[in-house]
């Protein structure tokens, strides 16, 4: 345990920004993309490739800890960090997102909303306070308070309606959060693809005062145009003294854009569920290594990356993982997408701090758009 | 690549020897233990992790990989080597055995078994030159002759035309392998769990002359005495000066008995294929990490251990990610099971070269009888 949360702005290019967050467990120079560990646990990469790869603060999901193996659980071993051995910071989410994607039975109500577990069909009550409560008790370094996340496309009633409920619960999480031992608190801005209740619930969080602000409800099936209209909208009624977050997003090509329109950190299974799926991610734009054509390649995936998997891999190996179904195939595509993400992120900061952030994401794009090496 | 295949036996201790094998890719201590990379791939385990095991030779399985990618490819591709960039010794068996318990439609006749691919249905015919001709594009430093392997129990006729088969087959192997670059050949002992046929197999074998020696055809079924009793009878007959592998073995306790009997290698996916199923070997012998007793404990599996996941994690956190059908559960505990196969062939090796082979054994298995540590 070290300093508490703080967020220092050190540079600014255009709208993109850089600067770093210190928190109990370390520091996060942002832009920050933050690898997710859901059921603690990235998945088919161990916590050292993590580390190797860059990332310096990870993301685990509420309510699947909560659960299994449970947070009081987890506290009684110590909290998250103690459990993972993982030692930098780490986001918990506040399990809202998951109760609407994955819970049954679920019935949102003014005190809480209630569901059934979709391990063991458990009924179960999430307040505004039990997700501060339960958040405390993994041990997070950054919490985020509980809200109502809604599908788009939904009806405006609905979408206001849901934004109202949220901001409630947000006073009521801001009450309810401890800041000792230095953690920090977040905000999550909601109201669909309407601005106008974007923006007034950005306001209203301001007013509460959060450590941290984001976006939450985007990247939930809405053209990357809508997504990116909203941030555009929303980015500047954001304090600009705190950390902005846009939660689930997303490609590389998403990051580029959100981080030009004023986002600092960000958050995607992306990286691991494509590596799982045969898929990489690379400065040549996405790779499917199931594809025939890298059967007889022995060449590897990319010889300038700072990934090892990357580098010393022949492409016609990758491919045979993949093709035979071995778990060292979504271990290895995972490993060099999560660095790739890292790279992508280092690359913006560096740019933002030179003040050629615009150069910088031209010339990623060119990147992406030459494509892969042409079959040897 | 460096020297040719050599063995040399430096130490032993009552029938327990202890040496080294010379390969054109590094050094083997003896006994020594071979984690199995059926295709290509340690299931769930980086080749990174491997080595920090502490294994100097790795085995692949011919079968499957000239089914998928296939030899000529993976001979194009530089050989197993360049294409797994694993860069120590490789062994590979010729076949014969998957053919047996994985293909489809199979008929063994004198020329050549033929059989149909269980991955998409070809039809193949795989001879003893074929065999030999596979594991050179491949570019294995040990490679196995061709034989059939039958299951036990098996009538005496047919175990002894299995047997002769093999012997034929042991001599066309031997005609149409290539000493160049160091690589070695390897002559399989059949006869099923008839004594004299086994002695008839091993003396047989010995007058065609190969690198090394092994016992095949165990571990197929039969109890534990049983394949004992084999060993015993077999390896005094198999030259002194040459290496001895027993094929497809087995359990720490196989092979603390096994070694006892003068065998010097072996190989086995039981400790990547139990870790998979949430089973770790350990000093106190084997845990299941399944089992609910774990859910609260914090302490590591192993404290004292050379694996740095058997010391780190605590076993709740194990039994979590084996719960929660985590990829970096099977990781972990493949890994830690890797490790404690390596330790316990360093152990052995000590042992002999001190000549206390037998209390080494003794307090092995005490350490396994006293059981797992009391729940906390």
């Amino acid at each position: 345990m070290s300093d508490a949360f703080s967020f220092r702005l050190s540079t600014t290019d255009g709208a993109a920004r850089a600067g770093e967050i210190t928190t109990p467990h370390g520091r996060i120079a942002t832009p920050a993309f933050m690898p997710v560990g859901t059921q603690a646990a990235m998945k088919a990469v161990t916590w050292r490739d993590v580390r190797e790869s860059g990332a310096e603060i990870v993301l685990a999901n509420t309510y699947h800890l909560m659960l299994r193996p449970g947070a009081e659980r987890i506290a009684a071993l110590g909290g998250l960090h103690a459990f993972t051995q993982w030692d930098g910071p780490i986001l918990t989410d506040s399990g809202g997102f998951q109760v609407m994607s994955l819970a049954n039975l679920r019935k949102v109500e003014e005190d809480a909303v209630t569901f059934r577990s979709h391990v063991d069909g458990t009924p179960i009550a999430l307040s505004p306070e039990r997700a501060i409560e339960i958040q405390s008790l993994l041990g997070s370094d950054i919490a985020m308070q509980l809200d109502e996340c809604l599908a788009l496309p939904s009806s405006v009633p609905d979408i206001e309606r849901a934004m109202q409920l949220s901001l409630r619960w947000a006073e009521r999480c801001k009450r309810a959060f401890d800041h000792a031992r230095g953690r920090a608190l977040f905000g999550i801005v909601q109201g669909g693809d309407i601005p106008g209740l974007r923006i007034e619930s950005a306001r209203a969080l301001a007013d509460i005062g959060f450590d941290g602000y984001a976006i939450g409800g985007l990247a939930v099936g809405e053209p990357q145009q809508v997504m990116l209209r909203i941030v555009d909208e929303v980015a500047g009624h954001l304090p600009a003294d705190h950390p902005r977050y846009l939660m689930g997003v997303g490609t590389p090509e998403d990051l580029l854009e959100a981080v030009a329109r004023g986002m600092d950190m960000f958050d995607c299974v992306l990286p691991t569920r494509n590596g799982r799926h045969g898929m990489a991610f690379t400065r040549f734009g996405p790779i499917n290594l199931r594809n025939a054509r890298h059967a007889d390649d022995p060449r590897p995936l990319d010889a300038a990356s700072r990934c090892p998997a990357a580098r010393e891999f022949a492409r016609a190996y990758l491919h045979h993982l993949v093709r035979a179904e071995e778990t060292l195939g979504a271990m290895l595509l995972s490993t060099i997408n999560l660095y790739y993400y890292q790279d992508l992120m280092r690359g913006m900061r560096a740019a933002i701090t030179m003040h050629r952030f615009n150069d910088f994401c031209a010339e990623t794009r060119q990147g992406w758009a030459a494509g892969d090496l042409a079959p040897p």
